[in-house]
């Protein structure tokens, strides 16, 4: 396979890939975070995006982060690797930019971390010191059900015009195909042309990329790529109807994100189920999923054929 | 004043103050905050604790955790001082407790922090590792506003079952007397009878210790002992009118903590303003309360006499 280094211009684009960062006894597996980014970079994924929530950023301390991201690159070959810095404190963000641009990544990841909610005005001010602080193309990271903070797209406008916004990443579009353009229009009609929207919520991945969405901020392109593939090109190439049509054939698996609270302890058991990643990978207090859980996940893996 | 060394029955009674950590240019700022608890030892509370919400935790390394451990028992005579030990990650957990029990702390807060939300199950294997771990006396941290978790009554009875389990911190109680009683006696019903229950939620905290609550988990007690000792002592020698009397007359404080997100800018406000605290001493990227907001905390300190 021939992999173009990409422009700035499409970086951000087509289907980036949040792997795991799994833990063994409570420390970095460096051994399965390694090959899990090899396997990406051969599958031929356009981007790969460390120490999203899916990497489980929130969770490890700096240094792990600094570790992390270096290892992503020195792994990933020619494909662009992109690094979550966020953290709650501003000074921790800005060390964890430090550690990304040390590594060599090509963009970072940040979302508004909260444990104080925070206003509007708050996080305009972090994207702002942050956008300040760096070379690296930001992607703006909104993800209401970890961060619990809610971007208006008023926000999304403000934030778009800082200098260095490359990109913004969304939560799931409404699955009705009309509903879920206006919505795309809606946030490209507010934010620069050069600053691209992403889709994340996996299970809405086919609508946001048939509605314009330029890139696909993927979980289940970190652990599963083919069938992440076969639905990114399918929207890319225009064939809309076959992106969705995959998507729905994945119904049994967004039923169990659905079920077990999201799709971070799925993919966790899936990884772990496929040899990907240690057993009870996942930060404690984060258990995981049970054993009756864990099988049943098994079952969807084997009947929708994601073991080959 | 003669403070009598607490016993273990009646450490987790009464007003328990928790004081702001104060930054200057994103350091603890060791010289406020030591004078904070002195002047809280001083006022006689009955237990400070520190690395609390209002104390900033969730943003502060682990070693600034254990120095502002360390500083405050240094600081605190006699008064019993109780340590947040809240983390992301278990293991970052277990280093706060270690760093509590070095500094001589006489019992920890536990807050399940949250990015991913966590299931019941999650919770109380942290709380049972936690139990394991220590000696000190357990305070369960129930602050869903910035935790995003929610115990059920039932999750407070299976916890409290545990070993070492101490004290319950409830958020808010109803303002209606008889709903405020219920609840509590709801929560009386489920956990062993060594077990405090403690009231927070400034607003209610009145309400709560006339319901019953043994003790009030206190923002304003951290930065305004005088008021909260007042409202306390007249709950605790059965005056509960004056309680609900005194409460009543700061309803001005309690209007700013609704209309501005809470009661943690508010307080690092009225903390500033007092020259408790550097100027903007609240960890970024929460800017704190704007100009116009911080002249009308001044004049509802004035006119309350809280600044005398």
């Amino acid at each position: 396979m021939t992999v173009d280094p990409p422009t700035t211009a499409s970086l951000f684009t087509g289907l980036s890939a949040f792997p795991l960062t799994p833990l063994a006894d409570d420390r970095l597996d460096e051994r399965s975070f390694a090959r899990q980014i090899e396997r990406l970079a051969g599958a031929g994924v356009d981007s790969i995006t460390v120490l999203g929530s899916t990497g489980s950023y929130a969770y490890l301390t700096s240094e792990e982060r600094a570790r992390a991201a270096a290892l992503a690159v020195a792994n990933a070959g020619t494909t662009p690797v992109f690094v979550g810095v966020g953290a709650l404190r501003t000074s921790q963000v800005l060390a964890n930019v430090r550690s990304a641009e040390d590594a060599g990544a090509r963009g970072i990841l940040l979302a508004p971390m909260t444990y104080q909610p925070l206003t509007a005005d708050d996080v305009y001010g972090l994207f702002g010191t942050v956008a300040e602080a760096t070379e690296l193309p930001v992607i703006v990271y909104d993800n209401p059900g970890t961060t619990r903070f809610e971007f208006t797209t008023e926000l999304y406008g403000r934030i778009a015009e800082l200098p260095g916004i490359a990109s913004i990443k969304i939560p799931g579009v409404p699955a009705d195909p009309g509903e879920a353009r206006t919505r795309v229009d809606e946030i490209r009609a507010v934010v620069p042309g050069h600053v691209t929207i992403g889709v994340s919520g996996d299970a809405s991945a086919a609508a946001g990329l048939n509605a314009g969405c330029d890139t696909w901020y993927s979980v289940i392109g970190g652990t599963l790529p083919d069938v992440a593939l076969k639905i990114s090109r399918a929207a890319r190439e225009g064939r809309g109807a076959d992106a969705v049509a995959e998507s729905a054939r994945l119904a049994p698996l967004w039923g169990l994100f659905a079920e077990f609270g999201g799709s971070l302890r799925v993919v966790a058991a899936i990884a772990e189920h496929l040899g990907l990643a240690p057993e009870r990978c996942l930060p404690l207090p984060i258990q995981g999923l049970s054993e009756a859980q864990r099988s049943r996940v098994a079952d969807v893996v084997r009947d929708l054929g994601l073991d080959g």
